[in-house]
């Protein structure tokens, strides 16, 4: 078991210190070019240490990966509260979750560029966290649709105040890989780009995205030209 | 250069019936699985005619990546046309888009999902054609801000006929990157949810982006609730 001696301490915290240097190092480095002798000394133990909790780089990433996804799924989840209208709900997740990807620029690293770019055990990991947010929103999109999705509605004013449009079940969840993707791309950019502030990121989104949903959720939508020019 | 014949052929047509081999290969059944040996059969070739053309099995991948990227920005610069009003060139690159991606799936899967879960190399060519359609799209928006985004300048009407607003070139940067972010994540979804057309994803992305775009290039844009609730 090596001779680096570590101070006592719960199994949970000394889990968590690695995951927190693993996290940090993946993030910044790479899954290719970090070493676990660097997460070891990042984290405070010894390189066998790490071993005996996370048995392998892989399975440490892989640690990385699920407790990233779970941390950022609840903080969107936390933000989005039943009860406000359907553009106080829009904004409020897409603040929860660009504040955490900015809190959490390492975490969104492994999960939007280096978990996918390493095989596809790893990118399943993620996608299975990517298809719980879009299912997530494509409830709250035909929910808001059905409700109504006025912006006046900021005050949680009784559903059915504003009737709605039914969206279709495929329309929603359209809109809601539409809304995941623009998100998703969005939070890298602000984060590679100095002086973007999350509350910045979140305004663009819901700039861009606010009056088209809110006009859908009030049955008016965008037509194609007809006759299609070739 | 082992035993098979191979009828004399231009260099150009035998490479591209490789390419074409590999990228349906690829696409379909994933980098890591995919064998030279079943995308030389596929494309009626020896296995060593393979090599001696392209190499090595991560040269005729980056081969692929790079004909499968410059075919799709292609498409996306054709589908846009200058001229147009701002609604029309954005439903007109987004057809042209969905199109292409619903006509080459398995090139489209090589750029989306293989070539950026195998390696920061792959990643990084599928990198440079998305900054490519992203700059692309900026400067689309900033004109269409610049000239007033109407929906009614369908005909091509003098530019300054309908005064925009000056968009920021951070803040055009911003919708561009939500924009290409949402296509492609539903490029990934109609192509992998039966019976949902190009024109259809084109017209949900264009629905969701529209009125939004619309909007702020008239100087409209939503503000967030103030004061903060926390």
């Amino acid at each position: 078991m090596g001779s680096v001696k570590t101070k006592r301490m719960p199994r949970a915290v000394r889990e968590r210190q690695m995951l927190d240097a693993a996290v940090q190092t993946f993030g910044q480095r790479g899954y290719a070019a970090a070493s676990m002798d660097e997460i070891a000394e990042l984290a405070g133990v010894s390189k066998p240490l790490v071993y005996l909790y996370l048995n392998s780089k892989d399975e440490l990433f892989t640690a990385c990966i699920r407790r990233e996804a779970a941390a950022l799924t609840d903080a969107v989840r936390a933000g989005v509260r039943p009860g406000l209208g359907a553009d106080r709900q829009l904004w409020e997740g897409l603040r929860a979750f660009f504040t955490h990807t900015a809190q959490n620029p390492d975490g969104w690293s492994i999960l939007h560029l280096q978990a996918r770019t390493h095989g596809e055990t790893f990118a399943a990991e993620v996608s299975a966290m990517r298809k719980e947010i879009v299912a997530l929103v494509t409830r709250l999109i035909a929910v808001a649709a059905r409700d109504g999705g006025s912006p006046c509605s900021n005050e949680g004013g009784e559903p059915g105040d504003h009737p709605g449009s039914d969206l279709p079940e495929r329309e929603a969840a359209g809109l809601a890989e539409a809304l995941v993707g623009a998100a998703e791309s969005l939070a890298a950019w602000a984060n590679a780009t100095p002086g973007v502030s999350a509350r910045q990121a979140a305004t663009t989104l819901m700039n861009f995205a606010w009056a088209g949903l809110g006009d859908l959720m009030e049955g008016r939508s965008w037509s194609p030209p007809e006759p299609d020019r070739p």
